[in-house]
């Protein structure tokens, strides 16, 4: 049939990129890199948003916008910054097109060429800080806990649905503080925020840890981030949250009168996740025969699919499915009901376990007079005859335990995935044969890193919060090492 | 004090310009037209959003996510469209900064030149269409219902705050569909949909209408829209609605199949509402002593402020107004404690007058000994003393009152300023006196529409849907007129 996926055995990057596209999740678009969202897609992201908003609300953030253009300029201002970001991006030299004289089109009217360029925001820091200076002159204007839905743009070469997008869409968190403290605090409370989102509500087991300075934000004094497995044995970084010290304060001049009267810089923090979320809910859950979506994301949790031969039968089955569909929302189900008559169940049944809907009902003139419904299981892909009686009860059990059978099932994989290696063949083979994350000891230095990430591309991705000291040697150098990070091929 | 605001009489632009400031609504930003919508202006935003987004839903529409950039080409492919929006534009034309070599900063790399510019988006529908070639083969594909959340950029000369932005935030529905009428159809539901939420939900009166050829949307047939009228007499259109015909189907190629197997061009609408309501909130309810919120906008609709004197007055206070602070909450009604001891009432009750906040209530520790409270209005300034008991349902019914208060008032206000004219030394007089808008006989030539404007500075805000036949002679040319249209100066 015209759905068929291929298999994660036959191709994870392919069976990736075609699920994204025939599950009606995301397309590519006419703009090279840029994706556009679909309406399933995006409706998985809106429930993201709005889990995530009212965490944001709940730890005393408020929502705000700052402009898309960044003047050229200030990117030279925070000096690690600009190295970081402000290379690949898309810059606006111009405001106007004209019509050509010669008749041919449109064109860039040369008269009205920008006196300084400016650049689609790869990221806000510099505009934002810009804009504190402003707002904070003394130790009462302080904390500023501002968060920012928007679109970003990094001009990216090689492109991946969700994964790597040139525009993206995220949140970014800048918060600016009175003391050292309360900014790392922050940081790491929104990295905690993160890993609770990720593991409650999407059902992705997460690791919390810092970055190397390699691999920290440009402009950071430490990175956390919640590091997530992927069926493929490829980390992927689901979140990050930077306690970025008096840099940007430094560099837009951002000062404030403490109670004592003497003037100081302010501290800060940034702190995002963006659409490449959707990137890690497909590969964390997913299988050969499409999505698998938990619960709490589903834009439809249960489908409702009437089987019949005819008319009278199709009456009957679908008045008994109008009863279902009603008690299931009463509860705050979200259900959907399917009783198109120009699609035969076998096609919706696949075009359901695509979409990765968790629960489908088929009922048909046996379950009416059996008092029951078939109730087929996305998660494990089983089905049972269960009673009419009851039937809103058991689902709300039931997404219940699909939600946890999901984490737990990601859970025992990623764990499985965690070996501890303590040679560098050893790190060389098992990173190449089973993948997944190599607990090994590191001499601290980004010579070594590097020499590691160029021999076999896997890169440390964080320093567990929760390693334990442990006396041992660098599984390349030799040297000593007091704990064991977490290296692995990523996303 | 530092709050002082300019009055509507002294200079109504300047008091706009400094009340959306002062209350924190939103400021300039150090990219030219750009805003920063501060927190608090963007919590009213949100709530628009909300139920905006809610009435898009319980209509069949579903959000998606389109590119931000547009190749320049795909504006030439409706003719009247790249007039209309391709001209003042942000121009992308580089994809990469690099460092100068003599050390300067950064510049841009000539290497880094796009074979296409890209536009970033004015409005969607060349990109959307593009979009919906791929997605409608056959009738069964239709209708679709779309709509985004965005940001978008006309490079407008002259700015001001949420009326005329650079960058501005809206919404844009797109609907594709399979007959004329189902187009029309759902054009003209969606105008009501405005109008119900400007007037039920933003309290702001408005009037139904179509648009002259000339003012309409480049590229509708048809263009639908709401009116409002604010205090300094001049019209602001609201939102609007268009009927697109089938001419970005024609551009882009977007044809389906009937039933009977004919291939035809997809209808089209698209409608939208943006960052500008902000604009005609302010200028429809507040005040020379700050900003009036309706109830259902406000982002706190009731805000309790301590009195007293002491120590132990403002523990005994503030046990009260922990209490009744609860009792609201739990009515669902959305309060603000300021308990803090930095402020003294004084300075409280002119920082919520000006931000607008509905009802405030004041307890001291007389009060206290009485079981009552101070409860003030914003709307209409009034003050009374109220028992404790029932303090709930009394604000409960008090916000309803005072948001359909607030209704009433700028409906009088707006039907006191439509005035029928019947020459033009008399649309002259009234323009300039009292202004507003004025009912007039047109004899249907754009020539007559332009140079009325071209003399008043009075444009055609619309045919009004419920305008009567009435037999009459143009107001300018004295040519015959079947009915009365409306003109007036507008933002
Ligand atoms: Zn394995
Ligand atoms: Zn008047």
């Amino acid at each position: 049939m015209g759905k068929h996926l291929t298999t994660r055995e036959e191709d994870y990057s392919k069976w990736y990129n075609e699920l994204v596209v025939k599950a009606d999740l995301a397309e590519n678009s006419g703009v090279r890199g840029c994706m556009v969202i679909k309406p399933y897609g995006y409706a998985i992201w809106e429930k993201m948003q709005a889990e995530l908003d009212s965490k944001f609300k709940a730890t005393g953030h408020e929502n705000a916008y700052f402009p898309i253009f960044i003047p050229k300029s200030y990117f030279s201002k925070e000096a690690s910054h600009v190295d970081g970001f402000a290379k690949e991006c898309a810059v606006v030299t111009h405001y106007r097109l004209k019509n050509a004289e010669d008749g041919s089109g449109i064109i860039v009217d040369p008269d009205a060429k920008l006196e300084e360029e400016l650049i689609v925001r790869p990221t806000s820091e510099t505009i934002i800080w810009d804009t504190y200076r402003k707002w904070i002159q003394s130790y009462r204007d302080l904390p500023i806990l501002v968060n920012q839905w928007a679109n970003v743009v990094r001009w990216e070469m090689r492109t991946r649905l969700f994964l790597r997008t040139t525009e993206f869409l995220w949140q970014e968190g800048h918060t600016a503080h009175a003391t050292k403290q309360e900014a790392i605090d922050e940081a790491e409370q929104m990295m905690n925020v993160y890993a609770d989102f990720a593991e409650n509500y999407m059902a992705i087991p997460v690791i919390k840890g810092t970055k190397t300075e390699s691999e920290r934000f440009a402009g950071a004094l430490e990175t956390y981030c919640i590091e997530a497995l992927m069926q493929d044995g490829k980390a992927l970084q689901a979140g990050t949250s930077h306690f970025l010290g008096q840099n940007f304060a430094k560099a837009f001049d951002v000062k404030f009168a403490a109670k004592d009267g003497k003037l100081d810089y302010v501290w800060a923090t940034s702190w995002g996740v963006s659409t490449r979320l959707m990137g890690a809910l497909v590969m964390t859950h997913s299988d050969d025969n499409g999505l698998v979506i938990p619960p709490n994301l589903a834009p439809n949790q249960v489908v409702i699919i009437p089987i019949y031969r005819n008319d009278e039968q199709y009456e009957a089955v679908c008045n008994e499915a109008e009863i279902i569909l009603k008690e299931l929302r009463s509860k705050g189900i979200r259900v959907k009901f399917d009783k198109r008559d120009t699609q035969k169940p076998g096609w919706k049944f696949n075009e359901y376990e695509l979409k990765g809907v968790p629960l489908r009902i088929a009922i048909g003139p046996k379950d009416i007079e059996n008092n029951s419904v078939e109730l087929a299981r996305r998660d494990n892909l089983t089905k049972e005859i269960v009673s009419r009686e009851g039937l809103d009860n058991k689902i709300d059990d039931l997404l219940k335990e699909i939600q946890n059978n999901l984490f737990e099932k990601a859970l025992k994989y990623r764990d499985e995935h965690i070996t501890e290696v303590n040679s560098f063949d050893e790190f060389k083979e098992i990173l190449e044969t089973k993948g997944g994350f190599l607990s090994a000891h590191w001499d601290g230095t980004p010579d070594t890193e590097e020499q590691i990430k160029n021999l076999t591309k896997a890169t440390i991705r964080c320093i567990p919060l929760d390693a334990k000291n442990e006396s041992g040697v660098c599984v390349f150098s030799g040297k000593p090492s007091e704990k064991r990070v977490l290296f692995a091929k990523a996303y």
